[in-house]
């Protein structure tokens, strides 16, 4: 069990403004399960993270998205924070990212305002996702299905709501990327 | 010209999180054309700006809105920052509160990532307008034209991208003021 994630390499897209819990939280968890977990972001050197609305822990990126590949993760996580996803959904190659994890059917942990990412990268449309309460119209808007519950699966894609769904959020992502890659 | 609105009453509506030169840039001017200018939020006591990611000034709130009703005012101003409208727009006493200006035509100054509470509030979409970069998709999503332009006015709908239009922003919104209601 401990180490039901060994080989497996983990991408966690992330940059200034982003909520620390939810950075922190899945890579800790990821990590005990036995996973390589990098952060990834469009600048190098340190990203600034959030308690709420006041800033709080800086975390060092691994690699800058010019140096990263989808190709060499088996999964994807977007943590949240309003300025976080606010800033990646309009940075070409933080899209192009993440469209290459959904291309290939790996599974994607997106929390809290994250799945804001995935409507400017085209691929909301179509799925059954939970987000932070205040972007809900706006995945609506973008043709997916949002329902209010502490984790929602769909197809390898894990969602959740806010710091609180946390300890669900870790545990069906860690199942999802245990079983791999899914058929789309 | 200095008067020009003298026995206007104008709402700024914000919450903590605001990007502070456009809530104080539209109030100074809007105080020296003459107008009196109240803010308006949720909450009393005092409500936190933001210098981008940083918290930086507090503004006294005027009345909460509990207290204040649109027909107290002849024009609304919704200032950006991404907390601020990312709290308003799932609060239904601002959206009713906002609705209320729409529905009698009044003039509206909606600047930066403001124009979140427009889609919430049911009043985006026909209208032509602009915004902070990010937020477009979801703009258009909700059925709004959106366009690129450092102000845009669409019948008593002013709509600026961020605080370098504020000259811009501001001198229409003054126009728009002292014309007075839209048939709609």
């Amino acid at each position: 069990m401990a180490q039901q994630l060994e080989g497996k390499r983990v991408a966690i897209l992330a940059t200034d403004g982003f909520e620390q819990a939810e950075l922190l939280t899945p890579r800790d968890e990821l990590r005990k399960a036995g996973a390589e977990v990098d952060i990834v972001s469009p600048k190098s050197g340190q990203i600034q993270g959030f308690d709420h609305l006041l800033p709080d822990k800086k975390v060092t990126v691994d690699r800058t998205l010019g140096e990263a590949r989808a190709s060499d993760y088996d999964a994807l996580v977007l943590p949240g924070g309003t300025n976080n996803p606010d800033h990646l959904r309009i940075d070409e190659a933080a899209l192009s990212f993440v469209r290459d994890f959904f291309d290939a059917g790996k599974p994607a942990g997106v929390i809290c305002h994250a799945p804001w990412i995935l409507i400017n990268a085209g691929v909301a449309k179509g799925r059954t996702l939970t987000s932070f309460k205040t972007i809900r119209q706006d995945l609506k808007n973008a043709g997916a299905t949002v329902v209010d519950q502490e984790v929602v699966v769909d197809n390898g894609l894990v969602t959740s709501r806010d710091p609180n769904d946390l300890p669900a959020f870790c545990a069906k992502l860690i199942e999802e990327i245990a079983e791999g890659r899914h058929a789309g």
